[in-house]
């Protein structure tokens, strides 16, 4: 069996990941890795990870027609240019999708990782057959990316639907992602889950704050706290954790809110390392949302998991170079 | 001189009006007065003056080819009913649309209010050749709509682009345009704007504020406190009304940075009576979202007044008509 398709890489702050991926969305081969530090060594493993990506694809791959590359803005889409990724420290006008095509001699196209994690679940994922679709990544950080009117939407620079940084509390916490302030993802990323619970967990901060003792919590038995963690020892009752998680949720239910209450969506696919707490997140959102966004689009919207799990990054850099390079009919 | 032409017909809690627009987005007539209770009153009310509205353009129009009507949603476009807008009580599964065509004798078309002085300030005003651009009216409530990718964006049923319940604050004040919590509307809408001078010049509701005594406001002597009144005072320095004002444009700043970060426009416009304060709001919003939205789409966004002012409720509901029964060529 022959078949065409492209090399998808994925330019995280913590890890890399390469893939082959067939024009039907299906992952031939993948391979993650830890993201070093300095530029020139986290290219050379990403380099070294996709010749490997298309060496485990085996010999039946007659072509890589193009390889598509996915990776947290702001960057120039169109120039295929890395302008300054707050979670890659260093690099600053990087021209990531020319030293790609020049590194596999293959168009290459560079696109934000949320819209390519959009497109990916929209193509093949939770969202087929949706004309308006929200995809949330609820990771180191949180990302996101929109479908409106069945196309992926990107804004007036390419940098649209920063959904991330849709604010839920004018006077909150500080945003490691924009530096502003309330962000979403300043209370929904994992980092952030973690961070909460720690704060609530120390009693020098914890003297600052409001509420009764936490020190029998079963987490200050833990000694690096994950957000993993916190939504473990939530579901077994912890009152600590159970705190920190219902902000979470209530933070998610507000920012979802907004985000329904401007765009309209069908429906709200909901992935990253977060999401693992299945249904302990993803039901107390839908009902948050459901319960707070405005009629008819509020009562109608769906809340759903993520369909392409660990692999949304690859298929998603996939998705973005099947539009750019693939003309209908042609694989 | 002949032209052909719409009626447009807009349909607001506190008045009503009704224009003859040309193809050109001018107004040949234009009608206001005060809505009154009941639904009955007020369509009669209004049916007069459409019927007074064509009347008033002269004998040189030869046709009048339909029929645009906009009001504040829950709205079903498509069947031309509302649902239940807060701001009609009521009001609930009106056919508007069937009941214009049938006293007109012209197809008639209804659209959300916000949606179409979007379309209005796109296809006519201050948005004219922009690909991306979020309309705001501050007025009794905060209404909106967005154009994106060059069209108007309408969401899953229509009722799209609801950015007055953008939410600013989680925990923040009760919002009495959708039943929810913190909404934008909630701080920056004419009546929220009074509402919160009104409660810090009441010693009552004072005592279980935070803040130094303002007994001394200039605006204690007033008799009914309104937006207009507070902009005034917070210019000529009453430190009461500087408060609220600074509020006032914080929850503007903060719903603006959401919206911006959401949607990437190039372009977002501000209109409604809030917005005759000018640049002493204008100025500040534009600043604050410049400073706070994400990178490189907040600095490049340009933030200005509506340009079709009292009028752009016709000549938005005039637009509506127009892309629904005009095709290209014919007028």
């Amino acid at each position: 069996m022959t078949a065409t398709g492209v090399l998808a890489l994925d330019i995280g702050g913590t890890k890399l990941a390469a893939g082959l991926v067939d024009a039907t969305g299906r992952v031939r081969s993948f391979l993650v890795a830890p993201t070093p530090d300095g530029r020139r060594a986290a290219l050379d493993v990403l380099f070294a990870l996709g010749r490997k990506a298309v060496a485990d694809a085996g010999a039946d791959w007659p072509e890589v027609a193009a390889v598509g590359i996915g990776c947290g803005g702001p960057l120039d889409a169109e120039g295929g240019v890395l302008l300054s990724p707050p979670h890659l420290p260093g690099w600053v006008d990087v021209p990531v999708a020319g030293l790609v095509a020049a590194a596999f001699g293959k168009p290459a196209v560079l696109d934000n990782d949320g819209t390519a994690a959009a497109e990916a679940e929209h193509r093949f994922g939770a969202g087929v057959g949706t004309a308006q679709m929200v995809y949330l990544t609820l990771s180191t950080g949180v990302g996101g990316g929109a479908v409106l009117n069945g196309q992926v939407y990107r804004g007036a620079t390419g940098n649209g639907a920063e959904l991330g940084h849709v604010v839920v509390d004018w006077r909150g916490r500080a945003c490691r992602g924009c530096g502003g302030r309330g962000c979403l993802e300043a209370y929904v990323s994992g980092t952030s889950i973690a961070e909460r619970a720690r704060e609530a967990l120390d009693p020098a901060s914890f003297r600052r704050g409001s509420g009764g003792s936490f020190s029998g919590s079963s987490l200050s038995g833990v000694d690096a706290v994950t957000a993993a963690e916190v939504a473990a020892h939530a579901a077994a009752g912890d009152p600590l954790a159970v705190r920190v998680w219902r902000e979470t949720i209530d933070a998610l239910g507000t920012g979802l809110t907004s985000i329904v209450n401007m765009l309209e969506p069908e429906l709200v696919v909901l992935g990253g390392g977060v999401t693992r707490a299945g249904d302990a997140l993803i039901a107390p959102a839908r009902a948050a949302v459901r319960a707070a966004a405005m009629t008819p689009g509020g009562r109608s919207v769906r809340v759903e998991r993520a369909a392409l799990g660990d692999q949304v990054g690859v298929v998603g850099a996939a998705a973005v170079a099947m539009r750019k390079f693939f003309r209908k009919g042609t694989v």
